[in-house]
């Protein structure tokens, strides 16, 4: 059978075999631009990585470390589960990390674990982080890095993510076919891409379905919880309130419930509510949630998986290096 | 001001200082019969702590663990916000380990953080945990413990529990009283001391509003949630099934929702339901949830501040070594 080595890659793009070989190893060493003119070739070649070339690191902690920004929320749970269920199958421990959303304690954590201390990361930026370079020291000191539904989209580090884009799109869409015709989108931090991705997906429905965009509907919640909750409460009291909300994660949806209750507002009757939410209690609520389902468990498997890839040194291609999981329109009483 | 002091408990209580200064320490190598001996003395005589005489042992990774069952319920995500911002005004991290209600997932655990990982261990026991050899094994590496919620009876470490007796007791009156006379009551792990007393609860309850008790009414549900739900279905398709349901944990609670809408049974008219719970969303279910509340913030809070007077070598004096913080009784519309 003739198939192509690292050899053949590396004459026709003129560099180095271990240039390649770093480069299909998603290695920190090689610039991005390297990277994908590696990827790209690999692909259209179809180079198939040699199974015994591949060399079982010496792991000393064989424990990986998952570090989100809180735990109180069910697509966290149940991604946890997912990467617990792979690590588990590994004999691997899986410790937690918790930044609160909070920069500082991302930063303080990533320095903790330049030691050695785990043999891999698998991380969800928190709310705040601009600042990078702990995450960048940690993939010099060649502890691999794998991002999950929050990622980080200058550094090239494998990440495993959902259609944030197409189901803002999704969301605005329903609510705008269910007959609203002002509709409000909950936002998190703009620090992080998936914001981004879902606000777009927001604006670009209300564009697609020739509805006004106004910057009042766009509610910026990337505070506490009762500074979202009175933010909420503020843009649901004004005379001119919206006729549908999109929450971009579950808390604030749940907080929507809270603030109409208070307020005497019916759901979906006076307001309509999409949210992004991984509820186990959401058909339960009244009225049921619609909801924008992640697939929570099958990304944290899949992010583990990539992981423990890296781990034993074994070739990451693309489409391997960056998942996208699609999400679910699960449509129920609060939009109907 | 005429004080005691160790040396005048230890002549009183005829035995060393060095005895009398460990038990005081919550020591592993003091018996529990000699520590009750201290700790009732020292509480009669009215014993106060020179603080000058505590001193701080070096902690080198200035880390704690949480080692809890399951992350995906909110007694236990509400605990480990109050544990971490107690860790985070001490300046220390805190490692989150699940065990996934696995007994050897426990141990394997509790085994690797034996080897100075961390300064102290707080723990919330799996259901199947029998064998405690690894948590004694914790102690006599001079690894502080601390246990919150489901606790081991049978190791002398420091515990933050609710008050689970007195809460079934409460939560089986609230139903009586609701007109319910015929009471199931939904109990996980009965190796649990929390299981114990919750149930002991339910039978004094039935008992003293002279309620007949029928072990069929008493479901374990200590398996899958998939086996969970089909001894639930079964209990609530049987001809004669419970008029009331009290759920010794939220899941179970939210499980009797699933299967009431599945067969058609109306919540509260068919059957009511009360549930141990700490779900935020309690109150937007379709109909309300009655919940006894369980201080979960304060649980966690109280066990960390615990754990940091053991680190910090402080005396640990009755009835510091035991709190028991009451759960609350939250009338809605499902008992009603």
């Amino acid at each position: 059978m003739n198939t192509v080595n690292l050899k053949q890659l590396a004459k026709e793009l003129n560099v180095s075999v271990s240039t390649v070989s770093r480069a299909l190893r998603d290695s920190w060493e090689i610039s991005t631009p390297t990277k994908q003119r590696v990827f790209e070739l690999a692909k259209k070649m179809n180079f198939q990585p040699n199974p015994y070339a591949s060399s079982l690191r010496k792991h000393r902690s064989r424990t990986i470390a998952v570090v989100i920004p809180e735990v109180a929320n069910n697509f966290f749970a149940l991604a946890i589960k997912g990467i617990e269920t792979i690590a588990r199958e590994k004999g691997y421990h899986v410790l937690i990390y918790l930044t609160n959303e909070d920069a500082g304690e991302e930063m303080s954590v990533a320095t903790s674990l330049q030691s050695g201390r785990v043999d891999g990361v698998i991380l969800s930026l928190s709310g705040h982080t601009t600042d990078i370079r702990h995450l960048v020291e940690l993939q010099q000191r060649n502890i691999p890095l794998v991002f999950f539904d929050r990622v980080c989209d200058s550094i090239g580090a494998p990440r495993v993510v959902t259609n944030d884009y197409e189901s803002g799109f999704v969301a605005t869409e329903h609510l705008i076919r269910a007959g609203c015709r002002r509709i409000a989108h909950l936002a998190i931090s703009m620090e992080l891409s998936i914001s981004h991705k879902r606000m777009k997906g927001y604006t670009d429905g209300l564009r697609r379905y020739d509805q006004p965009f106004d910057d009042g509907m766009v509610v910026h919640c990337e505070d506490s919880d009762e500074e979202n909750y009175k933010k909420i409460r503020a843009l649901l009291s004004s005379p001119d309130r919206p006729d549908g909300i999109f929450a971009s994660v579950e808390k604030l949806a749940v907080q929507v419930y809270h603030v109409c209750r208070e307020l005497g507002l019916d759901i979906p009757r006076d307001v309509k509510v999409i949210g992004f939410s991984n509820l186990v209690t959401a058909s339960l609520l009244n009225p049921a949630l619609t909801t924008i389902s992640q697939p929570a468990y099958d990304m944290g498997k899949e992010a583990a998986t990539i992981l423990f890839r890296r781990l034993e040194k074994k070739y990451i291609l693309p489409p391997e290096d960056s998942v996208i999981l699609p999400a679910k329109l699960e449509v129920r009483s609060s939009t109907i």
